[in-house]
């Protein structure tokens, strides 16, 4: 059984993750933050795709001191799992995610990633070779299930995200809507990918909660089963 | 002076306008129908971009009968002044906008237009000329000011919406955020065109209110100056 899958992000009043140059801005604010790194500290693992490694470089470490301490009270690494969705093994060997912080990492590769590669990356990180060409995203979270995860955040971006959304993979979506305006044709947005064509093929949502956060808003969605159910 | 500027669009939970086709999908649902057409019959004008008349050709009028009928009795016209932002003349003289409901329109060109087509539309609308390539929108809201248009509600696209908020000429901005999942790289969003770059140039907003509607939820943001009122 894979995880309870749940999408984290922040996107501008306009629907965008990031400027058209993909770099990392300030969307959502100190309170968004805090909140961030609490559901961070309560999941088993913490994903995203390489194109949000390449861009950010982000730790995805807790950064709360007291939250990593009760992890560790309870008997778990001081950080979840972090897993980098990767066909390609494109990931920096001195990416952050790799050296920041104790705790177990994943680089979920393909088999057109270059054993060479893969190999220098297996020094730092677990390698799981899922799919031929892009990462078998459904084979790959029944694996996290065998493993005893099961919660599982996903941090971005929008790419990896559409195929979670296009394969109903996704139970949860948050999204911190910040007041501002980022604008842009290309800018990264929460679903990106190829889109749905027909409206019976959108996933449809539940609005959960809405409530204010910092100077934006925290929507929270969950989405409903094809079956009709939540 | 200009009028004051809303723009009223909307998107699904990812912040896309449409699909990556541009076909227009149904995001929001009955009660935000009757919003929109309420805030529309309050407006003096309504304004759209050529891209949006290609896509969708929309009539603009006020739909519901008592609202139409409350602006005859107040001694103005049934409908907003209806207006297409389209340098080039696009538009079709069959589109609806230009014969659905009685009512003021105006095109709007640019001196890239060619007089044969202005000359065409010249039939159904008033033609007006602003800026050399694309419309020059600045200039434009001041002419509207001087026809006393006091208010004017901007329905879309994106690309015209982006150019608004790049100039500094948006008020008001409501988003319903409807409880579906698009996606695309390539959907149009509420703000498209070149994007900001820089974080000192987003603009920033307020956010006045949030209420659930239909299934999704109104959010109501005002535009700060840059000197810091709103
Ligand atoms: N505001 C926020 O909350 C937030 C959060 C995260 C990221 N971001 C922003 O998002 C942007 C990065 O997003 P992105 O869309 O470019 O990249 P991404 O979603 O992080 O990564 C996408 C890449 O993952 C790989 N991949 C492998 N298998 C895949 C599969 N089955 N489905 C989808 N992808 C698969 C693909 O590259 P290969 O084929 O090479 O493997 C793909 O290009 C950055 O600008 C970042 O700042 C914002
Ligand atoms: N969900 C909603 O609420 C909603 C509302 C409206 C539209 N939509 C969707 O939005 C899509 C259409 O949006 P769009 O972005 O393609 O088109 P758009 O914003 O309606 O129109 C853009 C066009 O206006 C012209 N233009 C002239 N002067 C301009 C200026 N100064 N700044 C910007 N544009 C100027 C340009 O064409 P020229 O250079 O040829 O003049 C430009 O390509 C459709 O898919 C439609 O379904 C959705």
């Amino acid at each position: 059984m894979r995880p309870h899958v749940f999408v984290n992000l922040a996107m501008s009043a306009d629907g965008k993750l990031s400027t058209i140059e993909r770099r990392q801005v300030r969307i959502s604010g100190d309170a968004d933050f805090r909140r961030v790194d609490l559901i961070k500290s309560q999941s088993d693992a913490i994903m995203v795709g390489i194109g949000t490694v390449l861009a950010d470089d982000p730790s995805l470490t807790v950064k709360d001191a007291t939250l990593r301490k009760e992890r560790a009270d309870d008997g778990r690494d001081e950080n979840p799992v972090r897993i980098v969705i990767d066909s390609r093994a494109r990931t920096p060997v001195d990416a952050d995610i790799l050296h920041k912080g104790p705790g177990r990492r994943i680089i979920v590769v393909s088999n057109s990633a270059d054993p060479a590669k893969t190999a220098l990356l297996s020094e730092y990180a677990d390698i799981q070779v899922f799919g031929d060409e892009r990462v078998d995203m459904s084979a790959f979270l029944e694996y996290l299930g065998t493993l005893g995860i099961r919660s599982l955040m996903v941090e971005g971006g929008g790419t990896l995200i559409w195929s979670l959304f296009a394969e109903g993979l996704v139970d949860e979506l948050y999204t911190c809507v910040g007041n501002v305006i980022i604008g842009g044709a290309d800018a990264p947005t929460p679903a990106d990918g190829d889109g749905f064509i027909n409206e019976a093929d959108f996933p449809s949502l539940v609005l959960k909660d809405a409530k204010r956060i910092d100077d934006g808003i925290l929507l929270c969605w969950s989405v409903k089963k094809k079956d009709g159910g939540e």
